[in-house]
């Protein structure tokens, strides 16, 4: 259950209806995540959350898929739930493969546990890391 | 200043000396990072952590790039400031230009604030997100 | 499902149930919350939480509205599923209205990707924010 | 130490000095902070995020000092030092009392008190938290 | 639901068969937890996971009851649901009571609600607590 | 820099100082440590927060050392770095030897490995994890 009812296409406003419809035409499908729908309740903030996922995850110096497993890996630290699985679906649908996911998992699992250590031991940054 | 003093090659042991000299030949540098002369006084854990990066962190079906970038984004979310140091370090040697450097930060920063709103509402996953 | 038993006002012993009369009184209702028929296990813990929780919300400096949208925000960066729900519908109690209710989560959104930012630009404090 | 170099007046390109000359001109002052001389490496990024700030923080159905506490309560519990630091500094600025940041910080100890609880409990949300 | 499907006996391939018939024979019993069942898409992750568990967890200079108590303790700041569980469950076949389990509580609350503090304080660690 | 001066015992008033005082004789040192200096400029959280520390750490059905194991393990996941200082140098005062730290952080590292692998993953508790 959430903390806001998901709202559909009936109960959001004008505004929202037009991001659920933008979010349509350049998804290709009728489907708009729950995600969408609870956040439908701020039309504002849904417009520019959405606008700058498209242009955030856009082709750039880093290709789309490597801005999913980012986006994976951010999710999973943060021990988001819903975001885990609907940016891992994402990563899915932009041509990861079982491979792929698995390295993503060996380096989240890594990465996480010398995180923990260097937290413990509390080392200093070495000063040639400096910029 | 650490938790626990870091070893130089002296003080070291024989097992954590031998990691001390395979980081040297495999980096081609005489230098060893903090973290691994703070690791070196649990010389197992010292050799089986350095040992996992090494195989981790390998060419794979994801470029050495790539694993760097997510490394990155777990040290961030996590607040490890040594981690983030040495990782975004270790991307630039491996080629992270900064415009790649740039779209890194523009991910990680859109991704913690949609987990920030995901848990905000508590959206349920959507049954379509089902492997 | 918890993991220790939600207890019923038969199976807490005395003083947890003197600590459920006292929720039932101060909140007028019949109703005790499942957090605090989990926490009954340790009644003495029980009792110094609720009555902390009586303590530290109480108006002062700050209206108990604010505390409240500050409890919802430390929560949600928690990742606190139980107590997102719990303290978002304690603000809607206190009076919360669906405009603050949105202005919450944008500053919540706001404030994680600024973090992110922050901790991956290792950006040093300024010598002016000294206290 | 930063993992990109604060650019001054100077060396940041005409995009990125513009938006030193707004924050200027909006704080009144000739200073500009360590995080914007940071983030003007993307220049883009530093005016979408200086905008978002104006924007969200501005007075709405919460006061800006309310905004503030909130901010400072994510950038606690987000473990960000610098974050921390700034909006401690901010909220001063914007009238914060010793008391109320007294109160802050006690309910910000005490959430992340009760978080810890219920996680550990994993109790479920109660029915009648449901939106 | 998960991110993948979790894999019975059958699906399972060799490598990850004879993890889960380690896992057996180890725990006494028939049944594999579904952390491995999912983790074995990657059998080499999967063995390697599984053997770590079981050298950290063996007993050392700490009795693996108080390892236990660790694991949980990590896992609740984590926030990690199926962690919480699975080792507050491991703790309890390890001997762990009820007035153990209540202390462990007590002291993850309340170095959650210190931690919070010295966050917010952001106090500088004091010179003697140099190693 | 704190966010906050650090109180000597002139500038703190009289409740602060009994406290002040009350650490002293319970630690046979003159010493005070700065996150107490930082906390009193609130006297009422300061005493409750140190009686509560005296009473949580006491030996109870957990001995001392075993709970200052598990402050420093909540301390490092929360990326405390104050904390982590302050209560690995507690756990040393109380006989913590290199090879029960060497062992602390071998649990820590491998819990959060498997706590991200677990998120990474959502897989749903066992049913028989039920309390």
């Amino acid at each position: 259950m959430a903390t806001l009812p998901l709202l559909d296409d009936e109960a959001a406003g004008p505004e929202a209806r037009a991001v659920f419809d933008d979010i349509r035409a350049r998804r290709n499908t009728d489907y708009v995540n729950n995600f969408w729908r609870a956040l439908a309740h701020d039309p504002a903030l849904l417009k520019s959350t959405w606008e700058r996922v498209q242009e955030v995850m856009a082709p750039g110096e880093l290709d789309p898929l490597v801005k999913e497993l980012i986006y994976v890996a951010v999710s999973t630290v943060n021990g988001c739930s819903y975001c885990v699985h609907s940016h891992t679906a994402a990563a899915r649908a932009k041509g990861m493969t079982p491979g792929q996911h698995a390295e993503l998992l060996r380096v989240v699992a890594l990465a996480s546990q010398t995180n923990a250590l260097a937290h413990a031991l509390q080392v200093e940054p070495d000063e040639r890391f400096k910029a």
